[in-house]
C-alpha cells in the first residue's frame, strides 16, 4: 500500500489550525476531503505536529496510505484542484511504509514576522504582527543567543499546554531585518504549544527595553510562564520546513 | 488653506478601484469619508491617477485642501483610525496652495508581479498573476527593451480608453526574478487605461515563446491591440511610488 508525503502550503487567517478538531474547519479536514474525492476513498493524514488556528505554512508535511497509485503529479494537481484557494499541495513523494512524519522530522523551521512601524501596512496585514515601538535588533540577536541548545522551554508555552516533557532542542534564532521587517527563523528539534509565539513575544518585549537580553538565559532556568513576554499573534507566524533525514524517504 | 498630501497604501482586492464611480466601493470614497469624519468637514481627494478595480498601491498620492490645521502626524494616524485595515495613510506632507498631483508628477513606477510556477501559492495569491509555462526571462528582457523611450502605445490600452494621446514615455522596463517569482518594475511619465497590463501580458506570451522579442517593436509602430498580449490580471499590479520634483513641496 503505497505512501505518500505531501507538503501543503496554505493561508491559515480562516482556519481554526492544521489538526481537525470539534469546532471550526481545519486544514486537515479540507484537505483530507479533497484527496477522498481524488481517490475515491477515504485517507487520514498524518503530519509532523499541528499548527495553532490563524497560523501559516509554506510546507506543512502529511503523508497518507492510499490503495490507488497515481503519478506522483497527479497528487498535486489532482488534489489542488479540489482545495480552496487559500491551500494548495506543493510536492509529493513516496516515501517507506508506515513512514510518520511526526517522528521522522529531525527538525523544522518556523518564520515570526514583524512589521516594525507606527503605521500598518495593508498589503502585508495577513501576515505580520505590527510592533510600533522602535526596537533594538542588537539586543534581540543577543538575547537569542541564549536559546541555542538545549533546556526547558517551561516559561514559553501555552498555559494548557499538556506535553509530557517541556525540554526542547534549538538549533538556531536568527534575526533578520529589511526596511521595517523584522524576521525571526527559528530551526530546533520540536516546540511547545504557542513556544515560537512566546519566544517572539519575549523577544520584542527585550527589543522594546522592557527585559534585559539575560532574561530569557533566567527563564531557561525558572519555568514561570508569567514572567516570560506576551504570546505573540497568530498571523506572523508560519511554518517553513520541516527537515528529514534523506534515507527515510524513496 | 493649507494643502496636504498624502500617500495611501491600499489592498485592492475588495474595492472597484481608486477613483469614485457610481457603482461599486471605490478607495478614494473610504478615504474621503475616513477624512471627513477627523477632520469634521468634505473635502475632496485629488491624486495622480486612476488605479483599476482590483489594483493594488503602496503609495497612491492624493492632496487635499483644509480649513483645519493639523499637526501632519494627526492626518497619518488620525486618519487611519477610520480606515478599513486593507487601506491606510503612510505619509504625510504640507505642500503648496492648489497643488495637483497628476500635473505636478513626473514618472509613477508600476511593479506586475508574476507567481512562474505550475503550483498555486495560497500565501501570495492575491498579489500575483500565476503563469505555469516556463518563462524564459532572458528573451523577456530583451523584449522590454523596445518599450524604453517616448512612443506610440495604442497597442496597449484596454479597447475603452479614451486617452486624448496615446504617446508615451517609458523610462524604464526592469524584470527581476527570485526564486519562482517574476518582477516586471516599469516606470514612466504616464500610463494608458490597461497599459502595464497589456505590457505585462505581452512579455509573458514572449515569454512563453508565442511572439518574438521584437514584436514588442512592431506592436510600437502599429497600434493593434489586438496584435499585442492578453491584459494580466489586475491582482499582479501595484502602484509602487509617484515621483515629485522636490521643488513643489514644502
Amino acid at each position: 500500500m503505497p505512501t505518500v508525503l505531501l507538503t501543503i502550503a496554505y493561508d491559515g487567517t480562516n482556519y481554526s489550525g492544521w489538526q481537525t478538531q470539534p469546532n471550526g474547519l481545519a486544514v486537515q479536514q479540507v484537505v483530507e476531503e479533497a484527496l477522498k474525492q481524488l481517490l475515491g476513498e477515504e485517507v487520514q493524514l498524518r503530519s509532523s505536529g499541528r499548527t495553532d488556528a490563524g497560523v501559516h505554512a509554506r510546507a506543512m508535511p502529511a503523508a497518507f496510505s492510499t490503495n490507488r497509485t497515481l503519478p506522483l503529479q497527479a497528487y498535486i494537481n489532482g488534489v489542488n484542484r479540489f482545495l480552496p484557494v487559500d491551500i494548495a499541495v506543493q510536492s509529493a513523494r513516496f516515501v517507506a511504509d508506515g513512514f510518520k512524519p511526526i517522528t521522522a522530522a529531525y527538525a523544522k523551521q518556523y518564520r515570526y514576522t514583524i512589521l516594525n512601524s507606527t503605521i500598518r501596512s495593508p498589503l502585508d496585514r495577513l501576515y505580520r504582527w505590527q510592533v510600533r515601538e522602535t526596537l533594538d535588533l542588537e539586543v534581540m540577536k543577543q538575547a537569542a543567543a541564549y536559546f541555542h541548545g538545549t533546556h526547558d522551554f517551561a516559561a514559553f508555552r501555552a498555559s494548557n499546554c499538556v506535553a509530557r516533557t517541556t525540554i526542547r532542542r534549538i538549533d538556531s534564532v536568527n534575526i533578520s531585518q529589511e526596511e521595517s521587517t523584522i524576521c525571526i527563523d527559528v530551526i530546533g528539534g520540536g516546540f511547545l504549544k504557542y513556544m515560537v509565539r512566546v519566544m517572539a513575544g519575549t523577544l520584542v518585549e527585550i527589543g522594546r527595553g522592557r527585559f534585559q537580553p539575560e532574561h530569557v538565559s533566567w527563564l531557561l532556568q525558572h519555568p514561570d510562564r508569567k514572567m516570560a513576554g506576551v504570546t505573540a499573534p497568530a498571523c506572523g507566524l508560519c511554518l517553513i520546513e520541516v527537515f528529514y533525514p534523506e534515507l527515510t524517504l524513496r
